[in-house]
């Protein structure tokens, strides 16, 4: 089954101790659809200006995402600019020019109105109501989302985690949104708020689940060198949703190891620029890293 | 087989939001005696001055640890105060008398001096080196260690690395030593000071190996509440050595095991203050944690 992502679509200029990259493709979209895409056919909604370059759009059909709700307007596509610190734990936003995406209003095409899989990406919370408002009766709805949305949006945000089934989000906003260290005291609070699924991410500790199944602590996969790590989130959350979507039998059963493939695949995402190491992966490259998870934490 | 284990005998004073505990036992081989002795004959070095309350020398018997290595001298116990702010993870030490301590000099009695497996818990690397010197040939010798020492004992701490078979300290730790923010990286250079086994601890994140058979990502035991974290260190390497003495089987085959004995040990030790918890513990109750750790990170 295919997966249906909403977020948003830009070009990051990232800056490292190491290095200086202009105008990357970027956005939650973007990281999201091509992780999700090595496991599902994905359909992406989005918006970009009329200065988006061409071969972003190729990379994108490289991938076999479909265009059809990516919107070009009128404008310039969403710019961000960011610079990380030597130990890529902190970074902080050099620029921020909206364009587009100022007045972007999502409209889905009937073509995406069925889809079972639905995950709205980081995106602020009234549009991430739009598209669930557009979709018939979706099978399994998952959102993620930031610490701007918890400042400037909380209400329609909290509003949105009773129409999910899993929300993810990162330890720090966890901590922001519920008020507790405890990382088992969030997540409880989380589930009152709505959602049956809670993923907590922890970076380069990996991401902890809490469902009906149960919890289960997910592993990132060590990596050597971390060259960049933004959209590390978005493509952990792609690929769980692109593994979920096609695997047979319930979404309890499947999450923990939609939750390994998506670990895996955010750290390639960590391995390079923007998406120019994520988009040179192969899938023999990922079952490898899975399975070294699994020696990795066999005990 | 037994273990031998050398390090600090305390009283702590602790101090969390919640509630002021005064003069509980603690210090690095306390936690990791009583840790080890659910696992193993333990063999403790250590020193007490005259006020050591009598009951806690009870609590030691208790736990059947071999107390003939344990000075008692003529002054005051080594006394710490200190103060955890609401999130357990920043402390600051309030106090430090070191008493008797200051003037310890690690004799071991002749039943100590074929220990095969040798805990140099946290203490002043030279009197590392002067437990070493006693022995005979161990068959297998893990240190610890903490910032203090890096800071005004890094010579004789670097001679250490070399005499030993496995090395334990926390990420912060390991990132003074090797000026490496990354984990991967840090194991290397500290494998090349000389250890063959290398763990980093990342306290409510689990911990890391690295050794002869790979690495192995060790996980935390999940609470819902921490009560007081002091000595969850000590504990876990305690309860690691312990396992590990009387495992069969090759070292490198049993450590992750091992690994995850201690995680268990300092979950217990993390909700009680001081020992008050672990001296409570049954063996029962670890197996059940060790099952619940399969189980949560089974995928």
């Amino acid at each position: 089954m295919s997966v249906l992502i909403v977020g948003s679509t830009a070009l990051d200029s990232i800056k490292t101790p190491q290095a200086e990259n202009p105008r990357l493709l970027g956005g939650s979209a973007s990281h999201a659809a091509v992780a999700a895409s090595f496991f599902a056919p994905v359909k992406m909604v989005g918006v970009v200006g009329e200065d988006f370059p061409k071969k972003y759009v190729t990379l994108y059909k490289k991938h076999r995402i479909d265009l059809a709700g990516l919107q070009v307007q009128r404008g310039k596509t969403f710019h961000w600019a960011g610079e990380y610190e030597v130990n890529m734990n902190q970074r902080r936003t050099l620029l921020t020019e909206l364009g587009v995406f100022e007045k972007f209003t999502p409209h889905l095409p009937e073509s995406y109105k069925q889809s079972p899989f639905v995950l709205l990406a980081n995106i602020a919370p009234a549009l991430q109501h739009h598209v669930l408002d557009q979709i018939a009766r979706p099978k399994f709805v998952v959102a993620d989302t930031m610490d701007l949305w918890l400042n400037i949006a909380l209400e329609e945000l909290l509003r949105l985690l009773k129409r999910i089934d899993g929300f993810v989000l990162n330890d720090s906003e966890a901590h922001q949104l519920t008020q507790e260290d405890n990382v088992l005291a969030a997540m409880r609070k989380l589930h009152q708020l709505g959602p049956k699924f809670v993923i907590i991410k922890k970076g380069s500790h990996g991401s902890m689940l809490s469902g009906p199944n149960g919890c289960f602590l997910c592993p990132a996969y060590p990596l050597p060198k971390v060259v960049d790590p933004t959209g590390a989130g978005d493509s952990f959350v792609g690929g769980l949703m692109g593994y979920l979507s096609t695997a047979r039998g319930a979404v309890q059963t499947n999450i923990r190891r939609a939750m390994v493939y998506g670990s895996v695949v955010a750290s390639f995402c960590c391995e390079g620029f923007g998406l120019s190491r994520t988009t040179r992966v192969k899938s023999a490259e990922i079952e490898k890293r899975v399975e070294e998870l699994e020696r990795l934490t066999r005990f």
